[in-house]
């Protein structure tokens, strides 16, 4: 009998991840958005296999879910589908916060695995629109499976990234994820709007390179996902921002100094830490 | 008869500068370089018409002069060579920081025409074996003439830029440059370097994303190079870093505050500035 991965949220992500699937082990990709527009471009750019409005239609078929809502709307769908999920399948979420939403699972039954997914990928752009199958080559996947959790699915979600294309997969706790990733994504969120908030950045034109544009990128960011995450991961991240100010305000004193020999002390430590960990990837996604 | 451009130093941009500037105008393309690995590199690449080790050989003989070396390097041509100059000739540089060049310029006689000049493009590698000549590929780039610069040398170095690929001219005063390029370029080495000097950067690997590796690119940098490019700006770009600090703090004050309203708030007012200045180019350089 074939088996039925359900995606619910077709927007940047949960679109891209439908695309990616396509074929992936004789499963039938079935997507659910409450968005009529949303729903009328899948139909029409075959996105899924079969798409519809409402969850309980097809969740009770699902053997995977794959959650690709903000953090809010995870919750909300735990506690109103908590009895739809068919016992024995594995529900994920694509969240950017790990124990949040590990935290909101607890009120779904024994017999549901939850295992939190977050693919290190996804544009400063939203909706179906822009989804694209390529959005996950070459990148990061990682997982936070409870202690609960199965080794088979496990095995079933590490193989669904593998097959849309992701470089590897991570295995982490829920805690460990959410410190690191307020270091490696959150922080990068806050230094770009931090740059555009500049007097200056209005008189840039024409005098940025790729460097600044690189770091601002983010800054057009999803307001409401981002004070989602943001928020509820503040703790670890207002943390990472005070070892920020920190080592700027280290930079910023040997340069007032004028002490030559030691800014250049300083700039061969930091840039043989860069040379040491060669991060090979996209810079840009697509 | 054929005209001249010498170009001494052949590293990364001067190499670059060579190869994107074969058949402008007819100029045949020299190029001085005291490294023999480098000259040798430079006959079997094909990168300029001749070039030698000694400029005293080629520059009497020279109506552009483009020096492509350190800002030190440059400082000591200027005192070296100011009386081998040809008269009526103009002289550039490439040097990211314009005010002290051009300062540096001041011992050149009446009869030598200085412009600097500042080609927004650049990799973290060096030296001839990494120059391509699509190196200025839509970049700008920018140009700081004295009061008493000729137009006609303004338009040569106009052109020269268009004719390499360049997007467009800005033209500027030294000390106007030096302030921006703290805020859009200068900031940006600082940020990378202090976001690899945080004690989390060594655990990064397989949580990273596209905007933490377009972050901390630049981080890898030309230690000798750039000590002197930051203290020789350090008053502009120690007034930029300490607003990118305010700008922080004021993130993290509200992220501590958990006022998720007014987090939204200031999402809200620094994306849309971002996306009130849409800054489209190649975030990362071939």
């Amino acid at each position: 009998m074939k088996k039925t991965i359900v995606i619910v949220g077709l927007g940047l992500i949960g679109g891209s991840m439908a695309l990616a699937l396509q074929g992936f082990e004789e499963y039938e990709i079935v997507g659910v958005d409450v968005s009529q527009p949303t729903l009328r471009y899948a139909r029409e750019h075959h996105v899924a296999d079969y798409v519809c409005a409402d969850a309980t239609e097809v969740l009770p078929h699902a053997d995977l879910v794959i959650l690709a809502l903000h953090p809010k709307g995870i919750t909300e769908f735990f506690s109103a589908f908590r009895d739809i999920f068919r016992p024995g399948c594995v529900v994920t979420d694509v969240c950017g916060v790990k124990r949040a939403v590990a935290d909101a699972a607890a009120v779904l039954p024994d017999t549901v695995d939850y295992i939190g997914t977050h693919p290190m990928a996804g544009t400063e752009f939203s909706g179906i629109n822009n989804a694209f199958a390529e959005m996950f080559q070459d990148t990061h996947l990682i997982l936070t499976p409870r202690p609960e959790s199965t080794e088979a699915h496990v095995a079933l979600l590490t193989r669904m990234a593998m097959y849309m294309g992701c470089k590897d997969v991570y295995r982490t706790t829920p805690e460990e994820h959410d410190r690191l990733i307020a270091y490696t994504s959150q922080l990068m969120h806050i230094i770009a709007l931090s740059v555009c908030d500049d007097p200056q950045f209005f008189d840039c034109k024409g005098f940025e390179g790729s460097s600044f544009r690189g770091c601002t990128r983010v800054a057009a960011l999803d307001v409401a996902l981002w004070t989602q995450l943001l928020s509820m991961n503040a703790g670890a991240l207002v943390e990472v921002i005070d070892h920020l100010r920190d080592n700027l305000t280290a930079y910023r004193d040997v340069l007032s100094s004028g002490d030559t020999a030691l800014l250049a002390e300083k700039l061969t430590a930091s840039s043989d830490r860069k040379r040491k960990l060669d991060l090979t990837g996209p810079d840009l996604l697509a």
